[in-house]
């Protein structure tokens, strides 16, 4: 067969190479570095021991979700970013400070409700929420005929039958996707640009199918956009349950309506804070390798995978390497951002801050995808750089991560691509992330101690490392 | 540094030879393979979209898990025999038979009560239960001091202050070791050994941490030993918080009581079954690619992890391979052996039967790790036939499984050995295992379908794979 004769050479060929340059059989091939073999090796593994023997990484994510949702402006988030704060003081951290961020001060309300009204079928619960930004409706609600579509292009074609309708967006998420990452992207622009698309034919609501892989009674919520040129109507995500539900109602009665009272609010925006502590680097304390993640959440569930698994790992790595004793040559930093889900203020601005102070900031690794299992790392730099990084790939094996690869960043970092910092993405097992993911799923409990101190060990070595060797 | 330049090298070689190989650059290199391209590419893409898109191995282990724990010689374990062959009948596979093994009949009993009695501390119960096999106490139980010990080493070392106690082993797993298996394997003795070794310095029970790396309150069974020169003493495990309060307790009052009662019972022998069903092969039928896991789980929780998801795993295999539509050259056998925990009577009679049936089983599949995101393949085989399998590691990266590596096999499928069987386990991630694994936690809710699915999916390629390549 093609793929067997041609990665049988291929193996031979690479386990010739792994062999000949094994440092049993090859002891003198670099004999400048015999003084001290295998020091990276014994650092993950010093980091590692004390991570799964006495890590805290889950006791930190405890307090975090402690407080409840963080929405950007509310006093939850406030109240975690004093929460953070007097954390790394009682770590002990080199430096501990917070840094103002203008953030969104949107209020989901209490009223999300709707319903399938059918002559034929009766009356049904649908399970919603508003989308995050979404404008209210009238107190007396919207009802209205709906129009099922799976894609813009479909809402395009069917767009004289949408005046007046509730457009119900209703394409699922891919599950023949592993990376559901993709998935998540390739569906989410129904969510996001749903309320605007509806408005243009005229629709009066955008009803979403929630962003999940899951069969379940959640709404997830998430980001939407308005535009300024096309009226404002209501976004409300549905659970899938309640989609397939109202999908299989309309096959039955394609003139039922639904009703829907949302009474979710726009205020002016308030100052909050990230909050960031380090490690002082002592060759090189203006060069920074940050790690970081989110404080603030969606207003259902506790946050706990989004993001405050990315803010348990961050600060939990600060303090392995603190712990192990390692003494960095180059600054760590701990953030953990306010803003990555709203309009991400958090971290533009604190790109803009650190361009007002001349820091310089070589690498930034972000944690924003859960904190399952870690499988590898995704770098947004050039190839030079991650074939660098790739030097290091038999220490992440230790750790059971498998790859680090072209590709990556994250909403809170990117604003600092723009001064060369390189850009990484923590990668964890992502199977089960959007069962919780923006839910009332995604509490303490779905999240796994060791799983998640395994995130903050493997944020931990890499931080270490660029730390001692740099990016290229 | 030493590992970096060194892999620095290594890596650009490995580059290099993964480019000269890559079909898109070498499209003239195999020109006689260029007829059908990344033929076992789309079938692995078929067999994924089938599954991720319709599966059913999570509705498979509903089935398995709604008998209950399927202990050998159980009504259970008969039902869920009875039910997998009818499961396997519906399916349409190509032959679904009984095959009869002779299982052991022990019964853990009603009565599983632990007190700890201290003078000091008042009277505290501890969780309990049978470890499998054991003797019954008294019916007025068993009560006498206790004493701690870490290893086999130490109680030899103690061995003049055992007399007549509850000897209590209470060494952890190791928490720092990534492979969960191993930290198991490393602590088992106490558990399959402990109640010998107690009797044998005159201990009159062996009360045994149980083996998770979760502390909660279930005890988790599993298998021990008798040596008929030794007397029989029994055997208990005891949560993990209740083996932390029982140490704490006893360094504040060494001269506490524990008091221990059980009512298991051993009964004669009965006959069960393994239940098979298979896709004979267009080719050569008389060729066996084994896949399996075990029906019979231990009496708590419902052995869903342990080991319904393996069953679950290797009928939704061979269905999946049937749903693509493949016709393998070779025969594909799922198999649900019954008997893996209590003694391995279902693997051993197998590999006899097999003997007497002249079959060839040129490999075997075993899943019994759980129902886990899959990570890789461990081949029990020749270096060369670890060469072999490996030239498919591209079409398992697809899968996100990153390793096909020496060192396999199973409980199973280990008696096939003998007549020169490949064999093969599943490795999924193992993080959370032990914190279901021989426990009441171990049921169904436990496990994730789209998990359990991949699991699947990867034992279909392979089997599929090896039924049309061959082993070497």
């Amino acid at each position: 067969m093609n793929l067997t004769a041609k990665n049988s050479i291929t193996t031979v060929l690479i386990i010739f190479v792994l062999v000949l340059f094994s440092s049993n059989l090859m002891p003198d091939f670099f004999p400048e570095e015999r003084a001290r073999p295998f020091t990276y090796q014994d650092i993950t593994r010093k980091i590692m021991n004390v991570g799964l023997r006495e890590g805290k990484a889950y006791d930190i994510l405890k307090k975090i979700t402690s407080v409840g949702p963080r929405l950007t402006g509310s006093v939850q988030a406030d109240e975690a970013v004093k929460l953070i704060q007097q954390e790394m003081q009682n770590l002990g951290f080199d430096r501990v400070f917070l840094e103002p961020t203008r953030v969104r001060h949107w209020v989901p309300g209490t009223m999300m409700e709707a319903q399938v009204i059918s002559r034929i079928l009766g009356t049904q619960s649908l399970s919603i929420c508003p989308i995050g930004g979404s404008v209210a409706t009238p107190p007396e609600g919207i009802t209205a005929e709906v129009l099922e579509v799976k894609s813009f292009e479909e809402l395009h074609r069917l767009h004289e039958k949408a005046k007046g309708k509730i457009i119900f967006f209703n394409r699922a998420m891919d599950p023949t996707l592993l990376d559901t990452f993709r998935a998540y992207g390739e569906a989410a622009e129904q969510r996001v640009r749903g309320a605007v698309e509806a408005a243009k034919v005229g629709g009066t609501t955008a009803l979403v199918r929630s962003l999940t892989t899951s069969l379940d009674d959640y709404p997830h919520t998430g980001l939407m956009r308005y535009d300024p040129q096309v009226p404002k109507v209501p976004a409300v995500c549905v659970s899938t349950r309640g989609a397939n539900l109202l999908s299989d109602a309309l096959k039955k009665d394609p003139s039922l309506a639904v009703s829907i009272k949302l009474d979710c609010q726009e205020f002016e925006p308030v100052i909050s804070h990230n909050v960031i502590g380090q490690i002082t680097g002592t060759e090189k304390p203006e060069e920074i390798v940050l790690i970081g993640g989110h404080l603030d959440s969606w207003f259902l569930g506790t946050g706990a995978h989004d993001d405050g698994a990315g803010c348990a790992h961050a600060v939990e790595a600060l303090r392995l390497i603190k712990q192990a004793g390692l003494k960095p040559k180059r600054t760590i930093r701990a953030v953990t951002f306010m803003d990555e889900e709203n309009g991400g203020t958090g971290g533009k601005d604190y790109a803009q801050s650190v361009n007002r102070n001349d820091e310089t900031h070589i690498a930034a690794i972000e944690s924003d995808r859960g904190g399952f299992v870690p499988l590898g790392f995704g770098i947004g730099g050039s190839l030079q750089t991650v074939k660098h990084l790739q030097q290091w790939k038999v220490l992440f094996e230790q750790l059971g991560m498998y790859w680090i690869r072209a590709g990556g960043g994250g909403v809170d970092i990117g604003p600092l691509a723009k001064q060369g910092t390189v850009l990484i993405g923590l990668v964890p097992d992502c199977q089960k992330y959007f069962d919780f993911h923006h839910s009332g799923r995604d509490v303490l409990e779905a999240v796994h101690p060791r799983e998640l101190e395994l995130g903050a060990i493997a944020m931990a070595v890499l931080a270490y490392l660029i730390a001692q060797e740099g990016v290229l």
